[in-house]
């Protein structure tokens, strides 16, 4: 199975970073695209996002080999509904969502002939539209693909070899495992961080203006994250309740658990949670996650 | 009042940090420096931290118009006591410690002969150790000074002189008021990165290699906080026990509310707060207390 022209339906900063990756590391390929927002279209034919935007989702997704939804979570069965009268049978059909079990169901529903296999490229910024992606958004990164059972191999094959293309390495994974572990690595995490920048910015006795004067304390780091999407993230709390309402539960027994050491006074606990997560940050670093220098070696990318 | 003769007592991050400042923005001040440890001692007279290292508290503090202890705050009281008999009465000494309001009676109690002045450069990193520091670590940092009412204002003054002189700038402050502006800015956001980190580590569902490997979902933001010095961060929780035990509480509650509306599935509720976070950050940034730049600016540091 070989992929020779690729559409991206949604060119914001996950569907253009796919386009300008593929121009640059895999120049053979065909891009097209479309989104629903006009203005996005116009910019993205302007930064030359894909190699031709099209004016209706048909247009776009016209003699596909593969068609990657790169929509909201909660977009996704429009999108497929938008394209499913328009695709080839046996044309592949992926996604870029945040969480994968409720994909998964919408995809399969919407697209019948198609050949459905989610995807998820754990990689991105605060920042999202037409101008915020880049080629190199994906090296170094992983996309977890979350076929079904009796996807056939050839066609998971070939959407794998488009994300090592891209820098990518590729993990397989049941989407529920999915929807679990990056409950844990990301959607907790942005729960979280949403949710101190909020308390902090309600607090009467301490003003705005102190907050952002003093954030260099630690407080900055939350706001990077809490500074996402909206939209992106309202859908992946909605889409993946379960997994996050799990994690979330056990988030605050161990901070009940802090809460009360603190109370009393109790210092072996806290040094004792304290000096078992450092060693987490040293595997991070090890395995090129993260980055020890000060720039986290952001400036590599 | 004129500093001419610095002593810094803990020669680690924020210690070497304050030597190393001095020489290159004071080069007229000299520094004195001690610490408990013999092998901090002697990686600090390496690194040239300060120009002399003493062999003992009464060597580094004698003759100074300004001691500065940076211990962790446990260690303030025995560190004031250690000098308390070789200082000039009407010596300034002051502190760095992350919290204040106790540091303010350690000190007081220890130092009745002195001038005790409080202060908490609000900048820092996730290292600690002789080597961690660096000379413009302060620089476009805050510094918060929490004299009592009585303080002579010229001690003040000269005080705020020092910090300026090192790259940062100076804020007076109440202590009870610093310590509940730094449990929101700090200290909190601080425990929540300890315990998600932990929490994540713990789950038998996903492996720790799984949430290593994930890390860049988000995870890795909290990873970092989470590895820093885990005797300073138990004594911070520990001294300002009332102000972070109230900020946890606005926190849990918000926390609740989430929890509730991703439960309810109540979009509404999440993407309003998400919305309303996105501008604290612009604020953040618009102040330079961060950078919206991929590395953050932190190579500028
Ligand atoms: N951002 C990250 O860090 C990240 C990382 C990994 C995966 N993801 C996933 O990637 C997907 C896209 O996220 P993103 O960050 O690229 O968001 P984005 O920058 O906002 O781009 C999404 C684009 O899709 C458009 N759109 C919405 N509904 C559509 C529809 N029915 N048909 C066609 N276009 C539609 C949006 O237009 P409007 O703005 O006008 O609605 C927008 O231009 C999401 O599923 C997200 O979970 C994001
Ligand atoms: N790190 C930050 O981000 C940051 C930011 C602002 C303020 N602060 C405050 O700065 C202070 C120092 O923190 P740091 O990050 O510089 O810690 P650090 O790198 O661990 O340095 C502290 C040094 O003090 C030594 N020490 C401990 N007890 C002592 C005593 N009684 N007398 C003399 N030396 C003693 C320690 O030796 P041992 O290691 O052998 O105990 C260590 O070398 C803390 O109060 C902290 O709250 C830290």
């Amino acid at each position: 199975m070989t992929i020779r022209r690729v559409a991206i339906i949604g060119l914001g900063l996950i569907g253009g970073s796919i386009g300008l990756a593929v121009r640059e590391n895999l120049p053979d390929l065909t891009t097209t695209g479309w989104d629903a927002d006009g203005d996005v279209r116009a910019q993205a034919a302007a930064r030359g996002l894909v190699d031709t935007v099209g004016q209706t989702p048909a247009d776009a997704v016209r003699d596909a080999d593969l068609v990657i939804l790169c929509v909201p979570v909660g977009a996704m069965a429009a999108a497929a509904q938008a394209i499913a009268a328009h695709i080839t049978p046996g044309t592949i059909v992926s996604d870029v969502g945040s969480s994968k079990r409720s994909v998964c169901e919408a995809l399969g529903a919407a697209l019948p002939e198609a050949i459905v296999i989610p995807a998820h490229p754990v990689a991105g910024t605060e920042n999202s539209g037409p101008d915020a992606g880049f080629a190199t958004l994906f090296r170094q990164r992983w996309c977890i693909v979350t076929p079904a059972e009796d996807t056939p191999q050839t066609a998971v094959d070939a959407l794998a070899d488009f994300w090592v293309g891209l820098g990518a390495t590729v993990e397989v994974m049941d989407a529920r495992h999915h929807d679990l572990v990056l409950a844990v690595t990301s959607h907790i995490p942005h729960l979280i961080a949403y949710t101190i920048v909020g308390t902090a910015s309600d607090l009467e006795e301490v003003t705005r203006g102190e907050v952002i004067k003093y954030s260099a304390g630690g407080f900055r780091d939350f706001t990077r994250i809490a500074a996402s999407n909206p939209t992106m993230w309202r859908d992946v709390f909605l889409s993946n309740r379960d997994a996050v309402l799990e994690v979330l539960g056990r988030f605050t027994e161990d901070l009940s658990l802090l809460q009360r050491a603190i109370r009393n006074g109790d210092g072996d606990t806290l040094f004792e949670l304290f000096d078992r997560t450092r060693t987490i940050r040293r595997s991070i670093i090890d395995e090129g996650q993260d980055d020890a220098r000060p720039d986290f070696g952001r400036k590599d990318h």
